[in-house]
């Protein structure tokens, strides 16, 4: 299968994976559950979804657990989308192509959003799908990057950043925890789900069988699934992430400047009006692009180990550097 | 020991829980780390770290743990609190007696602080002290109780139902996922704690004993700890944390027609001023005193198989309905 398959297919299996994880539009409260679907469903480069599946293939993780995982960290990023939109912070009205939640429904109803996809992407880690002690590991790697020593953390460095003159081990720290963390836990997440999923996946979801113990309700004695990550595997797919990561924050400094509001499906030149600072501001153009060339090549440096297993995982690399929006 | 002491022991231990499960003040970012201890530390009746322990104490759980238990499930209290008081819902300036966290910082950072205490909640439930298996089972039931279908989705009702005649089926509603389905998790948490966490308690938390698994990091063929909790235990908790859940909102609903906001904490009044249905606008002051009462009532008959176990969970039920804040 070529690249562009590959990912079509993950991206459609993502869509699925939240049609499935989220709450039926018409379940109550329905205009809630209507606003969520509406945030989470229908756009969206499904980024961070593709890592894990990507990671997960990696590492020979079960397609069916891989979306429950995926499902999970594209909900925790669609809720920070949801609430950076809203008025207290960057006050935006046009995402993914479409209106921002809160100015399609109300902000009030983009903060309750936001705060109810994060609790679901960790109902969605308690899927029956996912082995008990993989279930545990999932949360503890989403918890971590998403609050305030990751994602959060990083939009609080952001928000006290403006009109300051960081230098570049700032703007990185910044990054680090503002998008690295979350496509860290990505990759990290994939990873895990198939070093610690291998050992269970005996039938799909809902399909119960005559004899197993119902998920949720493990019984004493019954042995736990797989083994964590190696440390090895651990390090070069961290170092991985940690390259990604910085080149996907370089791209999106570099197509802040370089594109327009309807390519990139939100509004274009915000950085610069909201003086904020950037890669760009920083290094200027022409460095910035050599950097995120030079972050490509230590990402497909730290996969070698792998070898072909991690094509997916190279192919990702090329993309987010060679992405147009 | 009397109650009063016991309460306060408890409380005691769930702001030392809290204290520690947070990150430090000085960690960075300091300032939204700062804002999060200001909100979750020093004030608050703790009545789910209580409801938590009492129904630990029930079961029989470790104490350790259900410090990690009742802290996660306050701070998802507390984030939904800081939530509920900004300017794009109640517009609060007072809780627990001092400024809220908008007003103390701002409103971005009170949003900040309400998302990274939620994740937060479930990095403290992937605690060393809790079994693996018990870390699983308790993010469930916390994520569940938080989110569209629980807290978080009351929350939306409550938005919708402002100006509307409700009748007393819709308020019922209304409260039971907006603050009975948080109260209820307390009480299922302490219930499973003790469930699920009696066979593994070998040392407390950061003492590695040779030969102990570290946490975090299972290993195949380690048997997973304990069962979950017993059918009819469970149903008998259920039906006393419905009616605490309900006794606590009417006893809510009729404080803030009787008392002052130096008493609360809080600003009294808000619910008739805010033209908010309450059970002491659908049924009267006497009626809903009756209720209470009633609802008392039946909080204990549902404890009657649990004899003397249950001592502190009755004692909660009369404190709850002759609170006088």
């Amino acid at each position: 299968m070529d690249f562009s398959d590959w990912m079509k297919g993950v991206q459609a299996r993502t869509e699925a994976a939240l049609d499935h994880y989220l709450p039926a539009a018409g379940q109550a409260p329905a205009r809630l559950h209507e606003a969520m679907r509406y945030a989470a469903l229908g756009g969206g480069k499904r980024v961070r979804p593709l890592l894990c599946h990507a990671a997960g293939e990696a590492l020979g993780a079960a397609p069916g657990m891989l979306d429950a995982a995926a499902a999970a960290v594209e909900m925790i990023h669609v809720y920070s989308l949801v609430h950076d939109d809203l008025p207290s912070m960057d006050n935006d009205a046009l995402r993914r192509g479409k209106p921002t939640v809160h100015v399609r429904y109300d902000d009030a109803t983009g903060l309750l959003v936001g705060d109810a996809l994060q609790s679901q992407a960790f109902v969605t880690l308690c899927a029956p799908v996912l082995p008990v002690p993989l279930r545990a590991a999932l949360v503890g790697e989403l918890a971590v990057a998403s609050g305030s020593v990751g994602m959060a953390g990083g939009q609080a460095i952001d928000l006290a950043s403006v009109g300051l003159k960081l230098d570049r081990a700032a703007l990185e720290t910044m990054h680090r925890l503002k998008t690295g963390a979350l496509l860290r836990a990505a990759v990290r997440m994939g990873a895990l789900t198939g070093a610690m999923g291998q050992a269970t996946e005996v039938a799909p979801a809902g399909t119960p069988v005559a004899g197993t113990p119902v998920a949720g309700t493990p019984v004493a004695g019954t042995p736990v699934a797989g083994t964590p990550v190696a440390d090895a595997q651990r390090a070069a797919l961290d170092a991985y992430a940690d390259a990604i990561g910085l080149a996907f924050q370089v791209v999106d400094d570099i197509l802040d400047v370089t594109a327009d509001s309807a390519t990139l499906g939100k509004t274009a030149g915000k950085d610069a009006l909201a003086d904020k600072p950037t890669y760009v501001s920083i290094l200027g153009l022409d460095a910035s692009r050599a950097l995120a060339k030079s972050l490509r090549h230590d990402a497909h440096r730290a996969l070698e180990s792998f070898g072909a297993r991690a094509l997916r995982l190279a192919q990702l690399a090329d993309l987010i550097v060679e992405r147009a929006y």
